[in-house]
């Protein structure tokens, strides 16, 4: 078993890079399902059946269910789409970010507890907190990188030297030999001493199609999930133009609300499914364009 | 109400600056809690009466109630603080990191939820992640900036310029003129822009006095959360040294396994108040050192 080898898969089966994020907020629930006691588990597994044949992944977001006391529904609807669709890989989108036991506890929530096949990890802490998910074999680990809102620069776009380049010739030649940014640094760690598993990805926004394109040179096949599509103002096609690979695969672009909620009526999951098959086959069409124009 | 407020009441009250971390791990449990359903909450509330006297300061650790499926429990232990021991604060420690909506949720998770007075969250999103939080008034939010592991410095350390200083001066100027480092940044932000609420704390590991010292001096009176005594190798007198403020306060030095697992056996509560109260002489022996030296 491996992410990265399932995710590959299911690239190909699927022949989509949509990953479906569930982020389930009962007040936009349907009416008819408000007032049921799993109405969470009933609203993502409605969602679930019907999106699966056009996602490469599923993306469950732990603070809407921690929110709402809702962990054993989120342990009941990884372990329906384990069941009713194996292929479809689901990443635990945690952005967990501590280290040694803490980290391992962590881990084991995610891993063992919840059965996730991959979770989002904060790098700020550094190896450290990647290590113990390392532990899991075939699991994967996807670090924020460069993130799609507006103030994710705060940090992330500020330019980077070392301590020991500084010392060898002063900051400002370090600097200035390699004016790298915080996430390119996070990229090139991700794809070169990190990645001991062979099984990390990066997260990095669709609203900043350059810096996807820069992230895609420095970490090679890496698979890169791209949430910012649709509610957050990123574009398809420069999202597909900058990020996807040769193969026209490496990316899990995430939608969630523009499909979740396609619908607020009791059509929703229908209307869900279109919304889902809609955003494949413009990410189809983007790399079809790509490819025509040599990309 | 005021988390800050609170927490400068209880370093007066208490006269300590011990924060007694609460990381329950059922395998070190004395024999005679193992098989109860509350165990948790059992041993966490015995640590609580026998070292609230001593402590400034709560930190229940989420992972570790997370990964027994002991939400209940925690919610449980938190509202027992609040009753029992109403002089001090509950820091929910989770280093949460996300954004917009999903960080409201989360928000909700430790606000509402569990009633956590102050919560610990990473700064690699940006201000954008820190802003929900700070939609509850009085509520603590209390940011990483140098933590204590060795791979702390993997990316705390690099030496950063914006882009707008690299596009005034040429980046080796802006990297010559100010060469300040990733946690450096996060401490001013904190100190600074970021702390519109004036309920901003700061991460700073007790195993780097010099940076702890240099955190002190960026952010003022503001309150630091200072891991890594004990366990992980801080010296008590070298961080009192460089992180208590001129009113010998200002942190709270987090203790946990040291206090928590003091004993094994049935007498583990009394242990752990034992240790707690030697933690609290050493610290206040150290500020009254720091203050004969003149500090």
């Amino acid at each position: 078993m491996s992410f990265v080898f399932n995710l590959r898969a299911a690239w190909r089966d699927a022949d989509s890079m949509l990953c479906v994020g569930l982020d389930p907020d009962p007040a936009r629930f349907p009416a008819a399902l408000a007032p049921r006691e799993d109405a969470i588990f009933e609203f993502c597994r409605a969602i679930v059946d019907a999106t699966a044949g056009y996602a490469c992944a599923f993306k469950p977001q732990i603070a809407y269910f921690a929110s709402q006391r809702a962990e054993d529904q989120l342990e009941a609807l990884v372990g329906y789409i384990h069941e009713r669709h194996p292929g479809v890989p689901v990443i635990l989108d945690a952005k967990r970010g501590d280290i040694g036991s803490t980290a391992e506890h962590y881990a084991r929530e995610v891993f063992e507890r919840y059965r996730a096949d991959a979770v989002t990890v904060s790098p700020y802490m550094g190896f450290d907190s990647i290590e113990p998910y390392l532990a899991y074999p075939g699991r994967g680990v996807i670090l924020l990188c460069r993130t799609s809102n507006p103030g994710g620069g705060d940090l992330q776009s500020l330019r980077v030297a070392r301590d020991d380049d500084v010392a060898a010739s002063g900051a400002r030649d370090a600097i200035a030999a390699e004016p790298e940014r915080l996430f390119e640094r996070v990229a090139r760690l991700a794809a070169g001493p990190w990645n001991r598993s062979g099984e990390l990805g990066l997260v990095v926004g669709a609203t900043f199609p350059r810096e996807l394109r820069r992230v895609r040179e420095l970490a090679g096949e890496m698979p890169l999930l791209v949430p910012g599509v649709g509610a957050q103002g990123g574009d398809i096609e420069s999202v597909v133009d900058a990020g996807a690979t040769s193969e026209g695969a490496g990316m899990m672009v995430n939608s969630s609300r523009a499909i979740l909620y396609a619908s607020g009526g009791e059509d929703f999951a229908a209307a869900a499914g279109e919304a889902a098959r809609a955003t494949r086959d413009a990410l189809r069409a983007a790399v079809a364009k790509k490819r025509a124009a040599g990309g």
